[in-house]
C-alpha cells in the first residue's frame, strides 16, 4: 500500500538524543485558494472534483512534488484516515469529507497539501525541533511553484483570501509542538496560556483546537495572519517558543531542587505502571510516556532512549496500534495490546 | 512504655498462610453500665473518675485481667491515642475524652475494656478469622467476672440498659472484618450492602460508621441488640459471614475466568506503584496492598507472603508510621516514609 510510504517515514527528522527534546516539532501551514473556484464550502461535489483535478495537474509539473503519495478521502478506509490524522497530515474535519477532497503527501521531504478542507489548499511543512525559518523557506518555495501553475485568489488590499477571515492576509500559521511536563507539574501552564492568548498566541493540546494537553504536549501558534509579514509572524513565534523553553528549563531545575520527591514519585509511578499494567488507554499511555521522556531528559532514567519513547508516543495511538496488530480490535483489546507493546519496548530497553 | 506491650502484640492470632484470608477478624463487643452511676454523658468529671476508679478496683479482683495495660486518656499523647484507634481499641469519640476515661487492654488475651465512652463499659474481644463463638464465650466469662464485682444496670423487661437505645437488651454487637476485593472489582458490593441493611445487618468500612471501605475491608455487624438471644445474634452473623465468603469466592472465580485481564491489570498496577512510588497516602497504600493480598490468595503473586501485607496494612497507618520513624512528620513526609517502608518490605520479599 502506498500509505505505508508515509507511515514508514518518521514524518520529521528525528531529534538527536544529545539535543533538548523540549521543542518536538515545527510546522508551517499556508492557506491558499484558487481564483477560478468558490471556496470549498460553497462548491458542490463536481466543483470539488474540478479543484482536485486542477491541483493534481499543477503539482505534476512541480519537481519538488515528484515523490508524492496521493490520498483521496473517498478511497481511504476509516483506519487509514485515522492514521493520517494521528500523523497530523489531515484534520478531523477532513476525515468526514468525500470525493474531491484529500491529501497529497511527500513524506521524504516532510510536506503535504490538504486539498478542499476549509480552503482549496492547505500546504504544510513539518520538521523536528525548532526550525520554523527553514520550514517557512520550504513552504514559500512550494507556494511559489504552485502559484506558477495556478492563479491564487489574492487581493492587493487584503492579501491572500481565505474561507475563514482569521486566515486572510499571509494565510500563514506557524506552530510549534512543545513538551512541557515540568511546567505542568509545577502548575504554571495555566497562567502562561492565559498570558499568551492576550498577545494573539494560541496554546492548544496535541490534537489541535479544544483538545487538552495529553502527554504534556502543547501546540503554540499565531492567531493573527493579517497585518504582519511572514517573517514577522515566524520570528515572534520563535521568540515565544524560546521563552517557553527557558521557562520549562527553569521549571525542571526547580523540580529537581525543590520538588525532588514529587518528581521521583511521578517518574517512578509512570515506570511502574507502564511495566506492569495489562490495560492502558491511549491517553494514559501518553501521560505516562511523557513522564519517562522527562526522566530521560533529566538523566534520572538512563536505561531508556528518548527515541524509543517518541516512537511509542506515536505507535500507541489507536489507529497506529490497530494497524500494527492488523486486526479489528475493540477498545479494551486495544488497551491490552497497547499495554503489551509498551511493556515489551520499555523492558527490552531495560535489558540493554 | 507500657503501650509498647499492646503495640508489639499482633492484637489477634495471625491467620495461617494456608487458610483463607477473606475473614480477617472477629470482634464481640458488650455494652454495660453500673447501676450506681448515671450514664457517662450525664456524669461530670468527678463522676467519671468515680466510675473509672470503681471499675479499676473491680478488675483488680479478676484473674483473667491480671496482665492488663491501663491507658487513661488524660495521660496519653495524641499519637498514642491514634495508635490505639488504629488498633481498634478505642473509638474516635473516646480520643476526645479526658479524665476518668480510658481503655484497659489485656493484649496477650485479645480483649479490652473501654471505660466511660458512650457507656461505662465497652468490653471487646478480638480474634483473627471467623471466631465469634469463642469470642462470645470469652466475653461472657469476663462479663460475669465483672458483674460479680460491680452491679450492672439491668431491667428484667429490657435487659441490660445502655446509654443509646440501639444497644439495650443484650448490649451485644458481633462484628466481622472481611476482605472482599473481588466483590468490589466485580461491582457487586453495593446491592449486597443494601440487601443486608434491610435485615438489620450493617456493613461499614475499616474504621466504623460512615467510613468508606478503604482496602476493600468491610465490617459486618448486627444492628439489633434487643429481642434475640446472644447466641441468636452470633449465629445469624456467622451465617451471613459465611454467605459473604461464598459470594467473594465465587466472585474470585469469575474474576479469574471472565475478567482475567482486568484482574492482572489491577494486580500489576498495584505492584508497579508500590515498588516504584516515592509518595504514598495511607488510603492509597491500603487499596494497593489490598490488591496484592488478593493476588497472593489467588496464587497469582507467589513471591510475597500474606502476613507481610497484613503487617503493612497496619504499619502504614499514620500513627503507626509516625511511631516507627519516631519523629514528628508532616503529612508529605509521612507519605514519603510510607512509600519507602512498603517498597523495602515488598522488594525484600521479592529477593527471597
Amino acid at each position: 500500500m502506498e500509505l505505508d510510504r508515509i507511515l514508514n517515514h518518521p514524518g520529521a527528522r528525528v531529534i538527536p538524543e544529545t539535543e533538548s527534546g523540549i521543542v518536538v516539532s515545527s510546522r508551517v501551514r499556508v492557506a491558499r485558494n484558487l481564483r477560478a473556484f468558490s471556496f470549498p464550502g460553497w462548491l458542490d461535489v463536481d466543483g470539488r472534483v474540478d479543484v482536485w483535478q486542477t491541483l493534481l495537474g499543477a503539482i505534476q509539473e512541480i519537481p519538488a512534488c515528484s515523490e508524492r503519495v496521493i490520498c483521496p478521502m473517498s478511497e481511504l478506509t476509516e483506519m487509514e484516515k485515522h492514521l493520517l490524522f494521528e500523523r497530523h497530515l489531515i484534520s478531523r474535519e477532513m476525515m468526514a469529507r468525500g470525493e474531491g477532497c484529500g491529501v497529497i503527501v511527500c513524506p521524504e521531504d516532510g510536506f503535504s497539501l490538504m486539498i478542499n478542507e476549509e480552503d482549496h489548499i492547505r500546504l504544510q511543512v513539518l520538521d523536528a525541533g525548532l526550525n520554523l525559518q527553514s520550514a517557512l523557506k520550504q513552504a514559500d518555495a512550494l507556494d511559489d511553484a504552485i502559484e506558477a501553475q495556478a492563479e491564487y485568489a489574492f487581493s492587493s488590499k487584503w492579501g491572500y483570501l481565505t474561507s475563514c477571515p482569521t486566515n486572510v492576509g499571509t494565510g500563514l500559521r506557524a506552530s510549534v509542538m512543545l513538551h512541557l511536563p515540568a511546567l505542568v507539574l509545577m502548575q504554571e501552564m495555566r497562567p502562561i496560556i492565559n498570558g499568551l492568548s492576550k498577545i494573539g498566541i494560541a496554546v492548544r493540546g496535541l490534537w489541535g483546537e479544544n483538545t487538552e494537553a495529553a502527554g504534556h504536549m502543547f501546540q503554540v501558534s499565531n492567531q493573527v495572519t493579517l497585518g504582519d509579514s511572514e517573517e514577522g509572524i515566524i520570528s515572534q513565534n520563535e521568540q515565544i517558543v524560546q521563552e517557553l523553553v527557558q521557562h520549562e528549563e527553569n521549571a525542571r531545575i526547580r523540580l529537581l531542587e525543590e520538588k525532588n520527591v514529587l518528581l521521583q514519585d511521578h517518574l517512578g509511578r509512570a515506570g511502574g505502571i507502564l511495566e506492569k499494567a495489562h490495560l492502558l488507554s491511549s491517553k494514559e499511555a501518553l501521560n505516562l510516556l511523557s513522564a519517562l521522556r522527562l526522566g530521560i531528559e533529566l538523566k534520572l532514567i538512563t536505561h531508556l532512549r528518548r527515541s524509543v519513547i517518541d516512537e511509542l508516543l506515536l505507535l500507541t495511538q489507536p489507529a497506529h496500534l490497530q494497524k500494527m496488530f492488523a486486526s479489528d480490535m475493540k477498545p479494551d483489546e486495544r488497551d491490552q495490546a497497547r499495554a503489551e507493546l509498551v511493556k515489551k519496548r520499555i523492558t527490552q530497553q531495560t535489558g540493554d
